[in-house]
């Protein structure tokens, strides 16, 4: 019996002439596997399309719910952005597809699995790191890294090399951007922006939205509830996460909302230039974070903000299933217990506008912001808080003057 | 001979009040001084107001540039942004206001500094640490905390109060929210912001610029250089750093740039709620931004933001002549030594949209980046990249794998 | 009725005092409440005295196990150290006193808590941050803050004070250090420590072991073995927390282990200088880290270092109920799951040497750490490793030389 | 003519073999560069050696003095201990000999410069990493790596690979530790260390000291003074840095001090053990140290805590002529600038025992450390501190017993 092979399958042209390469140069079974986190893509004839090229079998699998609540609500939680810019669109996904893929290698009792990520970007790590944790026993094949054996160089070889092996399908020849999508976001890299001088060339790169200046002139109320740090309800209606995104989606794309130009770092040691477009998970975000505004104390938010950081990097980095990713989950969702209330905001040509917030925990006490003096706080306290608060500084300026004195 | 006090002096009813009050209460010569940061509130006629009610002398000191050049501009560099949000206006002026009542009192030989800011909020810190560290020996009084003997309780009661000391001045009785402003900001507590379920009235309230839905339907290009980190120009006309700022509060305030509303967390304990508005500020902070992602590697980068976050902390406590905060001057200023080029975005109903940097020091390689091999670049590197870094994700799985096969 | 106040009691001088004082003063019926947390003092008697001074009621409350179970083994598996030298034994114990204060005031139905600490000291600071985070409606009496109406200057004072109130018991009048003691530790301040360049004068001072110049010349080999973090068994005997910690405490004493000497930062804003001994706490601490060593990997570690100083941060200024801490100790939870395993470590002399260290999920692997090649790493990947590791500094340094070259 | 490559030598078989290799395979002149770090072996002969073996010449570089000022020092005053243990020995020297290295190429006109370390270890990346920052348009050959080419597999195949090259030179045989020695320490690893649960076989290995057993049974007294974080005499005479380390490490060998046994994770991804004997750094480490206790303030010294690890960090990943290394140290010079002062402490058996310490910068200020009241700190101060420390916790307990009392 032979080999089995799980690949990573899209549909597209790479993954669709792995199929041949696999069997030929590695005489493998190729099982494709094509995971759905909520990409929108055509999964009609897809089974038909796998078959054709010489797969084994096909799966296509939804893990969007799992997307959504595993990983994407622990990270909008901590406040997870990487760089304070990018809200891990493809980042978040990887795991969870990589975990899918592992699942169905050891259902099928396969020895390998094959993805169609290039050499010189995160998402080879993140998949890698991924199966690693979860499978350490498989064996990995990524083709764009092997440039001794996958030699076809351009779109052409790709598809001469599948006609040469029967698959005659109509492939998308267009000259585009280089994209990745799912329900988060969709990135963009390629053409203009490989020079950072050029600006972005909107007009033929948005898919999720619009920009600021095509956006209505009219902004729009949204109204949304978290309880313990998770989104419950839109304008008073209550979803699931996966539709909340999908209706924060329509809302932020509608309104220019969440489109980000940026020069990030890759793991492998180069800057790169990307334009994202994260609709919903911009306003998600900021959502929440006028949540903890409340809620949170300074010091539980400060330090939150800091491993937030830490998560994204990790998150980034593709070590979602290790013990460092783990714990600081762990401290994150220690801190959400109170995050539970009400935000309102405005959306508006690329702004999202608060329009006041409300939580039963809120810790926002009106008597004690005011200017008056109430039974909690006497004006006179701060006199002494200011003495110790500031004895460090004082003691410091007496030696400092006292060992000038002494010099003269 | 009397002793000599030194009133932090507006020409508001507040601190005018309190010139009669200090010789009454305390015996002092009073002298004033009036410490511009940009304000641009009226100063004619300042001179007249403070003899008139009893001063013995006005300074009217303008450190505008020495509050750009010496806490602005390491602050920018910073990225000192205080809980990711607030950028510090009210903040950075203290201690430069404060060093300027030191040198004041240096000169006149006084003993003491009386200032005008409340016992609940970060102001008086602010002003009292920075004294305390530059001339720890000079007493301090803050009468709105000596609630004994400062007995007036409303704006009614110190127009009374003045009348009875023959100061018989126009005050403004209007009730309006709690500002402070200099060339960086203005801020807005208060009034319907004490309660954080409503949304800010932008109509009554806003005084650099205007919403972004005031704003121009056109957008406006803009672009800046900078050298080491310094603003240096703007639109090719070279400017000193507060002109600078001067130029793009101008345009940030008609695009409807940097208004938020935040709730914070004071040094004092409690939480406020203020609407801040730095056009200026705000282009700043994101042009100086932009350009750094260019010039400063990831690593760099990432523990700038850390320390940027903690300098925000140091300067929103009033810790700013302290050595943790020249310490912190120091990291960044070791930073910005190839942070030189130029950027370009747009400016548009409250977004600042960018439109493309160049450096020469910049770090992006468009061979690097691109989908292509270099010579830099051998896309089997990466499998021993993955391999090294995924190395104790990998011991651990297996390590794990066997104990578990163990157990049977 | 009477209103009731519930007294932190130790049966000694001060807090004796403070019994007719409390009653005197503010007409309370006093509850005085002796918490022990394995302070080993003379419990005997404790009853008689508090009645003869006039309380009403006397608890006596053994909360070692709570101390041990509840605070202890969090703060060792986080590593938590103040300044990277104090195991915060005084911190540590603060907290669940206050809550056992908290426990018995309800069940009283007390409005007060009347504590004996100091207005210089962290104490005052902990008690009472416990007692407004677990019950903020009850009032606080700290008597030496009061200094209008705790007028007692000394011991002479004080005991003048109780004869006057018919409370004649033979108190130490020996001056000695001040000094806090309890399971974990016992601490030293005064006399001639009050002057950082002298020595300490170890002959007088130590209590709970000897110096290394005093222990035996023979060293003794110790085996521990550790369960998810915690402690279980010292040289093969299984034993609760609070029990290993009394062997430890035997073995450290008496090898010399854990004295240490800081000039130590307040959170009142100064220095103060202290001895602690902490046998028992060193060595738990060491071993601890010991296993950790082999169990956790480099980031894991990294993070929870850092975080495990934040902790003893947390813990030092008395805020152990708050949200940070609670978040903090989930992090640290996650981290120890796979703590598991056996240290072996030789004490002489005040040292704790390492002897060998096993674990059944050691992420050390001996053939990948020796020399030779294994099937898990091949030479070769490290040079891919460093092309990409060292990606961005040559980067850097072309562009710089670049730059250099277009100068000229 | 030929190309230059610029061996790093040190006369041991290794890189003795690697003249001859490099000069068959590669068809380099071979020019040797043995860079002194004081690791104190016998230079004699190794001009002869060198020649004999084929070398087109031979450099012998003493930068011990560069090492000691230039890297030591900063890390020094920057605490830099690896994973809170490990005093960077190596790690400090690398980049120090790959600079001169660099230099030496430069000055010959050398393409290429090759160093002896293995695989797996972290000393390619540290020799590597400074080349590529130094020079990133030289080569760099690593035999070990090159496992197709270089295929000696043991000491015996070099022998004879040397022997068939003409080089008949005496080699030790003996199967010993892997170390390494420069002025700072000497590390051991290999034999019984690779076995974690084996306690370490100090008789065979120490070559600095002893251990704390064999120490001499009387204390020894030293004095210390320090200028802005330099050490400048020991017992009252004046050195110079390398001196005064020399000094150290004659102490500290002889009364058992710095020596550790650990398992640390190295940069290439996996744990590795071994013995480090660092006598004079560890002294010289707490020496300053305990100065800084007086000298810098609570704030200052917790940050430069966390920066020193992970200049700590930074230094072992070999990345010290990066940004970020220079950034790191503007931040500790600049807190270093009133580290001044003398320290006593006493050498016994392992331990250092701290016994005084003087500075006139001292922020340690007696009357108010001391239990009196004095005229910078009024006990009644410390109540109002506490109601503002208090207040967020204070707000938050009551916000929940009112959310409590709501739910009944």
């Amino acid at each position: 019996m032979k080999e089995k092979v799980i690949l990573a399958y899209s549909g597209g042209l790479d993954t669709t002439a792995m199929i041949p390469w696999l069997k030929e140069n590695f005489d493998y079974d190729v099982i494709c596997c094509c995971v759905n986190c909520g990409q929108g893509n055509e999964l009609d004839g897809l089974d038909e399309r796998a078959k054709l090229s010489g797969a084994a079998k096909l799966y296509i699998e939804d893990v969007t719910d799992e997307f959504c609540d595993d990983v994407i609500v622990p990270c909008v939680q901590a406040g997870a952005v990487y760089e304070h810019k990018y809200l891990l669109g493809t980042s978040m996904a990887r795991p969870v597809i990589a975990k899918r893929l592992v699942e169905i290698a050891r259902k099928e009792g396969a020895t390998t699995i094959c993805h169609g990520a290039t050499g010189k970007g995160n998402d080879q790590i993140r998949f890698e790191l991924a199966i690693k944790a979860l499978a350490p026993d498989l064996k990995v094949i990524a083709p764009w890294r092997m440039t001794d054996v996958w030699t076809m160089q351009s779109r052409e070889d790709e598809i001469e090399f599948c006609k040469k092996h029967g698959i005659d399908l109509p492939f998308d020849m267009s000259h585009s951007y280089s994209r990745d999508r799912n329900l988060w976001h969709i990135s963009h890299e390629g053409l203009e922006l490989e020079d950072p001088s050029n600006a972005p060339n909107y007009e033929h790169m948005l898919v999720l939205g619009v920009t600021p200046e095509k956006a209505p002139d009219e902004g729009e109320y949204v109204t949304m509830t978290f309880e313990e740090g998770v989104p419950k309800t839109i304008n008073g209606k209550e979803m699931k996460v996966s539709d909340i995104i999908r209706e924060l989606n329509a809302l932020g794309g509608k309104h220019g909302i969440g489109i980000v130009d940026i020069v990030e770092n890759r793991v492998v040691g180069m800057k790169s230039r990307g334009v994202y477009e994260t609709p919903g998970g911009t306003i998600l975000m900021e959502a929440h974070d006028q949540l903890e505004e409340l809620c949170l104390d300074r010091e539980t938010m400060e330090t939150k903000k800091k491993l937030g950081s830490q998560l994204a990097q990790v998150v980034y980095e593709g070590k979602w299933f290790t013990p460092l990713s783990e714990a600081l989950q762990a401290f994150v969702k220690s801190t959400q217990k109170y995050v539970t209330g009400e935000v309102k905001f405005k959306l508006y040509k690329g702004n999202i506008i608060k329009a006041g917030t409300t939580s039963p925990y809120s810790l926002y006490n009106e008597s004690l912001a005011s200017f008056t003096t109430g039974d909690m706080y006497d004006h006179n306290d701060a006199s002494g808080f200011i003495t110790l608060f500031g004895l460090p500084l004082k003691v410091r300026a007496m030696k400092l003057m006292e060992v000038e004195k002494n010099k003269k």
